[in-house]
C-alpha cells in the first residue's frame, strides 16, 4: 500500500497507534535451517518434533519484533539467533568441525533500504556471528573482516570472546570422523583429493541458517550464518560471508538468504541474481528463484536452496535438495514448518 | 563470426594454421593498474612515461599470449604479473601497507567458459597473488581461501612462500605514515574512526590491477590483484577477491574486474551487476557499465572504474574518478594506452 499512497500512509503513520499501521502495511518473515539430504527416514518422530518446535520458535520470535513495529534487521538476528544457539543447525552451537577440529564460523547481513552490508569470515570465538556482522555494517568503516582482525574488532566493540570449545558437539564431531574416514578410503583407492570430495554425501557440504523479513517500514533485510563445511580446509569461505553469493537484499527487487554448496552459489552469484532477474526482467520472486535453483544450479550440481522475501510480502522457498528446514509466518498466514519436499 | 557461422568457423579451425584463424576470430585484452585521483599535475613527464611503458608492455605481453592461440586465462595472469612486479601499481611488489606496517594481499580470476572461479583474501608471502588465485580455481575443490589456510594450500602445491618484507616500498610507506597523521588529526578534532576515514582522500582507498581477456576460442577471463586500502584493519577484505564484486565472467555476457573503493563495489555488486544488465535488458557493455559506474555508484559516492569486455571483442573501460591506469589492445585495434581522463 505505501507504494501506492504514499502520502496518505506517512499520514497513517503520523496518527495511528502501531496497531494500526501494523495491520495496514504488510510484515512477514521466513527462516531456514539448511537444505540437503533430509528424508523421513531418517527422523524419529521424537526428533522431528523437536526440529519443527524450533524453527517455529525461530520464526515466531523473529514475527514478533516485526508485529511490535521492530526493523526486519532486529528480526532477521533475533531469529538467527535461536538457530545459531541450538545445536540442530550448522551455525553457532551446531557448527560443524574444521578439518583441524576446531568451528570456523562465516556470516553476512544486508538491509535492503540502503544496501548497507556487514559480513565475517573465519570467526572461531563469536558466539553469534550474525550480530558480528550487524556490527560491522553498522560502526564499521568495512563491509568484510576476516578471522583475528575481525575479532579483535568484536573485542574492540566490546564483544565478549568465547572458547572455540562451547562449540563442539558429539554429533558433529562424529561427521566429521566419518567425512575423514571416507575421504582417506578414497584417496587409497587412487582418488585425488577432489575426486575424493566428490564422492562425499552432499550432507558434508551444506548447511547454514538464514532469515529475510519485510518491516513495517516496508523495509527487507537478508542475513545468513554458518560453520560452513564438514572437515573444510585452508581457510577456505564459502557463500555465506560473500554478500551477492549467499546473502542479498535491495528495496528495488528482493532479499535472498541462501543454503547449499557454497562454491556453485559463489560461483552463481545466486543471491543477487535473483534479484537481478526480478529488478531487470520483471519476474516474480517465486520464477526468479525456481529458474536460478532449478535450471541454473541443479544442472551443473549446485545443491541447495534459498529463501525470498519482497517488498510486498511475498515469500518463496525453493530447494532442489530432499529437503530444507524452513518457516514462515505473516500479517496474513500463520506459521508454516516445512522439514521435507512434501511438507 | 563464430556465433554465425558455427559449422565454417570449426571447419576453419580443423583445416587452417593458427595465424589464420586469429585473422578470422576476434582477440583482445583490457587491463588496469587503478583507478584515483590521477591528474597530470602530480606526474613528471618521466614519471608519466615509466607509467605509459609498464601499462604498454603488460598490455601487450598478454594480447601476445592471445595471438599464439594461448587461452584468455593465461592472458590475463601475464598481464597481471607485471604489473604485480612492478612497484607502480597496488598489487604485488607495489601492495600498500596495513595500518600493522606489513602487506597483505588479495586477487581473484574467472572463467567465463564454464564460469569456474579462484580467489585468495589475505595472503601475505605469496608473489603473485593472481597465479595463486589460479591455482585455487584449477586444483582445489574451494573457490576462496584466505590467510594462512591460503598459503598452506600454495606451500602444498610447490609455491614459493616469500617473505613479506619484499613488498616494502618507500613510497607506499610514506603514504601510510600520511594516513595515520591525518587520521590521528582527525581523531584529536573528536572524529570518529569512521568520519576520520572519511576525510581521507579518495587515493587511499584504491587501486588495484586487473585484466579482461578474449581468446581465439571465445573464452573470455577475468583477473584482479589488489593490495587492498593503504592503513586497513581487522582482517579487511575488499572486493577485489570477491566473485561478483571485484572479478566477473561469463561468456553469456561479459567479463569484467574493478578496481575502487571496495565497500561500495561489494555492496553493489559491481561486476556481475554490469553482466547482468548486458545478459538480462540487452544492454551494450558500454551502456552497462556507464550506468552503474556512473548512475548507481557516483551518487552514493562510490569512487572507482571497470574494464569490461565480451565475447565479440567489444571493450568500454569505464570510471568516475579522475583517471585510471589503462590499456588495451585488440586484433583490429592497436595498443591504446591511457591515464587520465582525457588520454
Amino acid at each position: 500500500m505505501n507504494k501506492v499512497f504514499p502520502i496518505i500512509t506517512s499520514l497513517l503513520f503520523a496518527s495511528l497507534p502501531s496497531a494500526v499501521i501494523a495491520a495496514e502495511s504488510p510484515i512477514a518473515i521466513a527462516i531456514h535451517g539448511g537444505a540437503g539430504t533430509i528424508q523421513k527416514s531418517r527422523f524419529t518422530p521424537e526428533k522431528e518434533k523437536a526440529y519443527r518446535a524450533k524453527l517455529k520458535e525461530a520464526v515466531e520470535a523473529g514475527y514478533s519484533v516485526l508485529e511490535k513495529g521492530g526493523s526486519s534487521i532486529d528480526a532477521v538476528t533475533t531469529s538467527i539467533n535461536i538457530l545459531e544457539n541450538s545445536p540442530f543447525f550448522n551455525a553457532g552451537k551446531g557448527a560443524v568441525y574444521t578439518h583441524n577440529e576446531i568451528h570456523e564460523m562465516d556470516s553476512s547481513i544486508m538491509y535492503g533500504k540502503n544496501r548497507q552490508a556487514g559480513a565475517v569470515a573465519g570467526v572461531k570465538h563469536i558466539k553469534n556471528p550474525i550480530n558480528l556482522a550487524r556490527l560491522v555494517m553498522e560502526e564499521s568503516i568495512h563491509v568484510m573482516l576476516s578471522g583475528e582482525g575481525a575479532e579483535k574488532f568484536a573485542k574492540n566493540k566490546g564483544v565478549e570472546l568465547v572458547d572455540n570449545k562451547i562449540f563442539n558437539t558429539e554429533h558433529r564431531y562424529k561427521s566429521l570422523l566419518k567425512v575423514k574416514a571416507k575421504m582417506k578410503k578414497a584417496k587409497l583407492e587412487n582418488k585425488d583429493h577432489q575426486a575424493a570430495h566428490n564422492s562425499l554425501d552432499v550432507e558434508y557440504k551444506v548447511g547454514t541458517v538464514g532469515a529475510v523479513a519485510l518491516d513495517i517500514h516496508g523495509d527487507i533485510t537478508s542475513g545468513t550464518s554458518t560453520g560452513g563445511m564438514t572437515a573444510k580446509r585452508f581457510g577456505r569461505i564459502g557463500d555465506a560471508p560473500i554478500i551477492g553469493a549467499g546473502t542479498f537484499a535491495d528495496n528495488n527487487s528482493c532479499a535472498v538468504s541462501a543454503t547449499g554448496h557454497g562454491e556453485y552459489f559463489i560461483r552463481y552469484n545466486v543471491a543477487a541474481d535473483i534479484c537481478a532477474r526480478v529488478q531487470y526482467q520483471g519476474k516474480t520472486i517465486e520464477q526468479a528463484g525456481n529458474e536460478v535453483i532449478h535450471n541454473v544450479l541443479m544442472p551443473v550440481g549446485g545443491t541447495g536452496g534459498v529463501i525470498i522475501i519482497d517488498t510486498k510480502g511475498n515469500m518463496s522457498l525453493p530447494f532442489n535438495t530432499k529437503g530444507m528446514y524452513r518457516a514462515t509466518k505473516s500479517n496474513t498466514t500463520a506459521t508454516y514448518v516445512g522439514i521435507f519436499k512434501d511438507d
